[in-house]
């Protein structure tokens, strides 16, 4: 595969995209496949051919909220891969032709906290649930009546155009299929990061992982190339011991048929409003996309993929067309689905 | 100052040993000071002459409660510096006139945790509440009427004489006066080392501290010593910023008049039963006794307050005789005091 892949001839550089996009109208409504308008890159910003974007649970999360963050009309999505069709002024970094997956936090590379060890949250762009883009309080989306369609976490993914800034994507080599690229935009980086950057699993030590979604899975398989020898999984649903095994899970714990008192307690450890664990030592650490650098380690984790250390082929449990998302969200709901890869063309 | 301090000549080896102590009979009553019986050291423990022994809060807290881990008639105390009288079978690191600190947190040396740099928790001998030494349920106190008085936090300081498990002391070079070495042994050490091991505070960072007691203030002079260039100190007693400077506070917020929102909100965040800010990346720690390794740390702090580098001296604000415990405690409660250091003798 060629590293550059031509899309357009440079034919709608500059000029405003017709395309087909799924537009969330109203909370918890399906999305309704429309054409929209995705108006050309300013400066920062880069315009994508979306190749395939992937179901992650905070689309879903959001597109439920009737109450501020959420706001409609809305183009959600932000697992994605694509392709570079024209970038805006002051771009170095990306060219039409480039493969690139967005990252809903981003990586300016110039801030204090991106260019520390410490920190993958950019202080020049600080993450937000933002309607626009985030170098300015616009939107590049419009329907075919003039109306403003809002962006979400600056992807906005289930469209087959997009416009997104510099600071969040990041430049992959095209040897890694899109349909397991896009699995890195989000879902499974950050439970890979979790285990490995932020809990810094050690070799030979023990692993309990509470929910065994997609995430919970990753973290898993996070541990597992960590090098710890007890991945413990506490699921509520039997079946996720199998498909843990998969991803290095060595036990498994079913908190409604496990007679441990402790274990059943501890269900969801974060949400229970009583005396917090970190007064007996323990600690309690929030991460977003895992604690890592986008521009920096998802190249790496792409790289661990094609050389078969990591396991993304896995989580993948669906593919269908773009134009079956509605059913697609359902899957998801329903607990069905890992990750469902829709397709854009 | 020699190395070994004889208090005995051997005389009482191996006897019960009459001293005062103070004795917390009934939850929040004042301490009764009487005269008590001190069994010999058993294996592995070690009986110790309390030079001086500070207040911590935790003695406060405890004293306090109706219902267990509340329990009477028991010996608070566990912030002090004595000296070996006599030690108990199988105990090779200690030996009689050394000069030690009690920690309330073990440092077995043997066990996982203890052997590992990734935790100060050891597992063998788990922090706990018990009225009872380490290694078996029983107590080395009986007052005159043979009635066991409990033991505090494996340590129970408040008495001339006590015993405690060789897994509990650290042995200190006696150049470090009494009066500066108890600090170290619970509250100064746990501020220092909750910056600067835990929280990890590095050159150049910016660190809020929300209250401003002794730990508050030896978390500042953590971060200090880690070479953070901006000490933020919020706490409602606006005489906290003079103190504060001393320990390298640069910065002040009264809640009480600050008018920013955000933060009077901040000002218990991890008691707000709201959704934790974790979501939102961030981390919170906990820790017993900063992260520290009893037995190899302290030393360490000890050194570097020869060396001038730790600041101790104006944490204590006190100084008092063991037989005015209860005013010390009125003191500490009415927030008054940072530390007071009561002299047995």
């Amino acid at each position: 595969m060629a590293n550059k892949i031509n899309i357009s001839n440079g034919s709608t550089v500059g000029k405003p995209i017709h395309c087909k996009a799924a537009i969330g109208r109203e909370a918890g409504q399906p999305l309704v496949i429309e054409e929209v308008i995705v108006a050309p890159p300013k400066a920062h910003e880069v315009r994508i051919k979306i190749l395939c974007t992937s179901l992650c649970h905070s689309d879903i999360t959001f597109w439920k909220l009737k109450d501020p963050p959420g706001c409609y009309p809305r183009i959600f999505g932000h697992e994605a891969v694509g392709i570079v069709e024209s970038v805006g002024e002051g771009v170095d970094e990306l060219e039409e032709g480039d493969y690139v997956v967005p990252v809903f936090i981003a990586d300016c590379g110039e801030c204090k906290d991106c260019k520390s060890t410490e920190s993958n949250l950019c202080s020049k762009f600080p993450f937000k649930v933002s309607p626009w883009m985030p170098r300015e309080e616009t939107s590049r989306f419009t329907d075919l009546n003039g109306e403003t369609l809002f962006h979400f976490l600056f992807i906005s993914s289930f469209s087959q155009y997009t416009v997104v800034d510099v600071a969040h994507l990041t430049k992959l080599d095209p040897s890694i299929p899109p349909e397991r690229a896009c699995l890195l935009s989000c879902g499974i980086s950050t439970g890979i990061g979790a285990a490995s950057r932020v809990a810094n699993v050690k070799p030979g030590s023990s692993v309990a992982i509470f929910g065994m979604g997609a995430i919970g899975l990753a973290v898993a398989e996070g541990a597992r190339l960590c090098g710890a020898t007890r991945i413990i999984a506490i699921d509520v649903n039997p079946e996720k011991y199998e498909i843990g095994k998969k991803f290095g899970v060595t036990d498994f714990i079913n908190p409604k048929t496990c007679k441990d008192k402790t274990v059943s307690q501890a269900r969801h450890p974060w949400y229970k409003k009583h005396m917090l664990p970190v007064e007996s030592g323990k600690s309690l650490l929030g991460c977003l996309f895992g604690g890592l650098k986008a521009k920096v380690d998802v190249p790496i984790l792409a790289k661990r993929y094609m050389d078969k250390e990591v396991q993304l082929d896995d989580f993948v449990t669906h593919e269908m067309k773009f134009d079956e998302i509605n059913k697609a969200f359902e899957l998801l709901m329903e607990g069905k689905c890992l990750r469902c890869v829709l397709w854009m063309d």
